[in-house]
């Protein structure tokens, strides 16, 4: 299959990674100059499982990428912030019958891609494998993970194109499942990312050292029932204590994991994603006249963080 | 006068070292052994206001203190949750006479006296003098400051009492005035700690530094507005303006101050007075159906970072 992965950070790179040593075609988009620098240098250099490995694969710059290439597949891993000025900038690239995958974190995406493609075009799910960049020019891969994607709309070609996307990625080691509902599973996702991630970078910790303070299991379940509350305004119907329990099983699988905010911020004194995720559901619950004061409260506080540390 | 201070960390430093200099007969009492023994071979040392100081008063450990002595006023400021003990361990050294003047951090304290002492002998108020300890043996006097403070029940001798007790603090150059309602006044100094200490505690930031962040003012807010709530059914009615206006005037007064809570945690790893700021309101709110959550969430993450921190 012929992959445009548009977004190499740590995570596009595991996904290139693995898609292009499975056998696909696969082309990288990245809009990092010193990123993409090392890219068309050295190709894709990561440590897999304790391995060094290395794949080579065409590289370009996010408005560089020839218009007349086209791809099967398009799939979205950038930051959240970066994700419509990357549709945008990919926009000839794509006709009618590619497929946009959005596997990131971060809610709401769908309706990002929407603006700009047909909704049946659109193919939406999240990965819970990590990965972390150590330099602009090597990623480190380890863990156990998984991904899993849906089309969003129902019926015809796109429920056998979302079959046939899992075969491929689930072929290539992404260990990857059909959803039955991708706008649940992205709420769900976005509970660990809006405990875990937000809470390990105000804190500087990893997952299992906030799983040892008396206090995580009460601000879990305060954010997830927050969560739970904006997604019923949007008919997505959150299990609540599946969802605590989701998100606690992380410290068991991923404990000495730091998540990709502390990545983004602690380590790489970036802006976060937060607005996309404890700010989706802070500004969401405002417009359906929730009270969502967690959330908020964690949004202004992760800002705040930024602030301090002048994060670019 | 003859004074107790119980209670000579940083701010009990500050008064009792000003009120031996005006004159008054001072002794001190304090629970921490390392800097009782330097408060016996050294007396109090401090740099004030850029001048070094040393002023010799006895010094006795919390337990160790004669029974026999009597004093016209026991100054209690120690650690919010230090209190009880020194009350009871003060108890014998009590008469009728005894003023018991409470100016400490956090709120309910005079709850906490008037279990051991007649109403009519406590004396409540705040101080918004700084002080910093910069080692056992030495305290950092600087900024301009002010206190205030008033008997709790209304009648005589206490209000005449209460107006000699500003009378010889103001003379010692504590900038002291009477207060309407002391309990009112708690609960705006409360204002000031439950945002300021807490919020440059878990940001490990001085106050010009937060107040420069660009949600700042949200959280101030919204946290003022939970004090008032609390304090509404407590019989207190705080204009949640002038609080949040009292609040921030702090950025201009005290801008490059690094508040008590963070000195405890961030400087010297103990663990906070939060359960009586933040956690007093987030208690006693559930305790009247009321709805905190930025107070309880922030008492929670102060507590995790101690947590993480493994505070004593």
């Amino acid at each position: 299959m012929k992959f445009l992965v548009a977004g190499v950070g740590a995570m596009g790179t595991r996904f290139a990674l693995k898609l292009k040593q499975a056998g696909n075609d696969v082309t990288v988009v990245d809009g990092w100059d010193l990123r993409l620098k090392s890219l068309k240098k050295d190709g894709l250099c990561a440590n897999l499982d304790g391995q060094e490995v290395v794949e080579h694969v065409p590289a370009y710059g996010q408005t560089e990428l020839p218009n007349n290439l086209r791809f099967d597949v398009v799939l979205f891993l950038t930051k959240s912030m970066q994700l419509e000025q990357m549709v945008k900038d990919l926009l000839p690239n794509f006709d009618d019958h590619t497929m946009a995958l959005c596997l990131m974190n971060g809610i709401g995406h769908e309706q990002t891609l929407e603006k700009y493609l047909s909704k049946e075009q659109v193919f939406l799910g999240n990965t819970m494998w990590t990965a972390q960049m150590t330099r602009p020019d090597h990623v480190l891969l380890e863990d156990d993970g998984s991904c899993e994607l849906s089309n969003v709309v129902p019926g015809e070609p796109q429920a056998s194109q979302a079959k046939q996307l899992v075969e491929v990625l689930d072929k290539a080691g992404l260990k990857c499942h059909l959803l039955a509902d991708p706008r649940y599973s992205v709420f769900r996702k976005g509970c660990v990312n809006g405990t875990l991630n937000t809470l390990c970078t105000l804190f500087e910790c990893n997952l299992e050292e906030f799983s040892k303070t008396s206090h995580a299991h009460k601000m879990v379940v305060e954010v997830v029932k927050e969560f739970a509350a904006v997604g019923a305004k949007e008919g997505i119907n959150l299990d609540v204590d599946e969802a605590v329990h989701h998100v606690e099983d992380c410290y068991r699988v991923i404990g000495a994991h730091y998540p990709s905010m502390y990545q983004d911020l602690v380590k790489n004194n970036r802006r976060t994603e937060v607005d996309y995720i404890n700010g989706y559901v802070a500004s969401h619950g405002k417009k359906y006249g929730l009270k969502t004061p967690y959330c908020t409260l964690l949004t202004q506080e992760v800002h705040t963080k930024e602030d301090l540390q002048h994060a670019k």
